[in-house]
């Protein structure tokens, strides 16, 4: 069994996974995850209010079992495999969490795989933390790269979940030390349980939060079985009867899966959202305020509104009906193209009923027509480009296109953009001194080589 | 959100499956489950002593947790999501529990998911147990023939997998009484959740026995969320986005999923294996014990063997490769044949190392071809046709065809066939003061109204 004949995808995967260290980490690839892991949490805090995340939450509180990992902010410790599910939906809850081009949201699946196994084990350092981090975001987002996002996507398939299995195997094995054999079982037992359909669009349905949980989950109990001896298919990505490759992708791209691996960290590239929106709206959100800000329009003024974007952001979130459920308003194209201008922004208040239900709101929607332009999705998924045309009634034609959202890696947030993000969600759930030291807390974070993990772990209870 | 335009798919098997009664059920359809369910807790009470079952059976241990439902043959009692999990491991873990040419294994993921929920809710009745079965029994199965069995198969999928989710949590809503909106939720969520990849071949590796724990488990958390109102997609089969259909499946065949339901039930055309191999091998390894039987051959003069047979089958279990684990030796056609020649019978006791790692047995298996033959393959999946040709050294040709297996709907075991290959199973670890217990529960199941599964479950525990 332990004679492979030929390095496989994921062996090369496991061998990366396996010697990372933290002195091999760029200090912006640091800094970023510590943006990130604010981000996260602050969603997480922030996403356990919302009716499904507080259903996840409790479901996961009645299943009891072994203290061994913190349910945020409660006083409520489970197994490590279902805290991460809960904390995962959390994150998610809102489609607030961070994103990459590969079409997936990484924090909301690897942030609760390290943070649950690093309390479980105990005496995890901070700086071994990041790596698992680091590890969970490179395997995560690599393995989206080389599925081909765009054409997986289109297959059906939502990216968080199918690819997130991935990553959380590798953050969990990390902290509990798999070797590589261990590491790469993992990563077989994880994407074996690959899953994540889109289906969610059409009547709002829930689902969609519930992927980055059960990614989660699924890459833990892999890690955790294959420390056990339990085998794992080392042909899980490229098999060609039964790889993953084939499985969720009519066109995979295997040479995206290790290319300048270790050298480019594409954790750096991540995407923190300053809007409440699905992250294929961003760059329509950001041209309507460039023109709003920028021209003074009225919004009684308005005739026409025209989105230039991809072929996949159309089909994604182009949809014409409108929105009746909150995952609908934040998925909705038009509906974000709509808030941007009614509100000036797109923030979570704009997520309520009030607002997507709203008379006027609707009427606006209608003037929003969603066009595929050919040259924008040439661009896709490297750029999640889009263009807006505001048409006036008296004729007058507003133009401005983005290439990158605002929060892309082109645009990167600031730390005290983060802060500040996070302190308006955090607003009401955390008391103003909590939040302080869990900023100052992530800030500091790995600054000795000895500072354990369990400090952060401890300001999440209440 | 519950004033939907159109019935869906999803919608008719949630009205099927609240609207089931016992009463419905034919006699032959009731005669047929209590088979299923003997030799469904033979197969994991045997599967359990097996190194994949034991790792399943400690992890779900070591998570602890609410006292809800039994794990077998131990003192433990844990979260019925969690206890289903290792069940459904165990009764596949020898690849002996029944099947469907749907290509899925039924039992074990229907099985834990309607047990291990009765148990939970306490106060179920046998009739009541019986129903969810069957209602798990026949969503699993249409959805399975739906998506195009040898189609999705040859794209990578394990159907017991992906379709199991499916099955799962209509036993489990069924046994929680959700009503039809509710159901079709729990259909959508455990949809989402579907997964399962054939990688494992190439390597031998566990995964294929965790797929079915992995769905009955994912099935019951989508009936307990759809019970708290967590939604669900209504069209996570025919979604043109993201629907499962499409994403699993190249060529979906949609008219299957709700063909004559409620009149044919598909659950009584399961398959009882008589051997320890998979499914796909079966016809084969009949042919070859006839020939055997019939003809006197001895091994030493044998030449050659042909099997003639359907692409899919090839394709799974037609590999090259001498087995190197138990699941390799399980999967091969030609070490079925080989062993159906050496030992006259495919038996657990026939997939150890010492059998399938002999030399003479590869000798034997380097003699076996395989070989698509274009009017089987038009049958598939409809029959799991296999024709043996043997040709002896001194050139006598010996051929035998056999279009359905032993065990299979057309040559169906009989009950006590049934107890004795679950008495050859549970020899030594059971007493047979309390096999013959289990026996007479199962065989007088649903004599009366009130009677309770509470006492088979009693019986599973030591």
């Amino acid at each position: 069994m332990s004679d492979y004949k030929y390095p496989t995808p994921s062996l090369e995967l496991a061998r990366f996974v396996c010697s990372l260290r933290y002195d091999s980490l760029p200090v912006q690839v640091v800094d970023k995850i510590k943006s990130i892991l604010l981000d996260g949490i602050a969603c997480g805090c922030y996403g356990r209010t919302k009716p499904w995340g507080k259903m996840v939450y409790e479901f996961v509180q009645e299943l009891g079992g072994k203290e061994e990992a913190t349910l945020w902010l409660t006083d409520f410790k489970g197994p490590a495999v279902n805290v991460a599910l809960a904390l995962g939906t959390a994150i998610h809850a809102f489609d607030y969490d961070d994103y990459h081009k590969s079409k997936l949201h990484p924090a909301s699946v690897i942030i609760p795989a390290a943070l649950t196994m690093a309390e479980r084990e105990g005496g995890v350092t901070t700086r071994q933390f990041l790596v698992a981090l680091v590890a969970g975001y490179e395997v995560m987002i690599r393995v989206g790269l080389s599925v081909n996002p765009g054409v997986s996507r289109l297959k059906g398939w939502h990216l968080t979940g199918t690819c997130g299995v991935f990553g959380s195997a590798a953050a969990a094995g990390k902290i509990l030390g798999l070797d590589e054999e261990q590491m790469a079982w993992a990563l077989g037992i994880a994407g074996t349980q690959a899953s994540g359909l889109w289906a969610f669009n059409y009547d709002g349905a829930m689902t969609k939060r519930l992927h980055p949980g059960r990614a989660s989950q699924s890459g833990i109990m892999a890690a955790i079985l294959a420390k056990k001896g339990f085998t794992g298919p080392i042909r899980i990505l490229d098999a060609e009867d039964g790889g993953f490759w084939r499985a969720t992708s009519d066109k995979p791209v295997p040479e995206k899966l290790l290319q300048a691996i270790g050298k480019k960290f594409e954790c750096a590239d991540t995407c923190i959202k300053p809007y409440a929106s699905c992250g294929s709206n961003h760059a329509a959100i950001d041209a309507v305020r460039a023109i709003m800000a920028n021209q003074h329009v009225a919004v009684t003024d308005i005739e026409k509104i025209i989105v230039f974007t991809s072929r996949v952001i159309k089909t994604q979130t182009g949809f014409d009906y409108l929105p009746a459920t909150v995952l609908q308003a934040q998925m909705s194209l038009k509906y974000a193209v709509s808030a941007a201008i009614m509100f000036g922004n797109v923030l979570p208040e704009h997520m309520e009923e009030k607002c997507f239900g709203h008379p006027d709101m609707r009427r606006l929607m209608e003037k929003v027509e969603i066009v595929v332009d050919p040259e924008m999705d040439s661009l896709y998924p490297e750029h999640f480009c889009s263009k807006v045309l505001m048409i006036t009634k008296d004729g007058k034609r507003y133009q401005v296109r983005i290439n990158d959202p605002l929060g892309s890696e082109e645009r990167p947030l600031k730390w005290d953009d983060v802060v500040n993000k996070a302190s308006n969600l955090l607003r009401g759930i955390m008391a103003e001194s909590h939040f302080n030291k869990l900023v100052e807390g992530i800030k500091n974070l790995a600054r000795a080589e000895d500072e354990d993990i369990g400090a952060i772990c401890k300001l999440l209870k209440i």
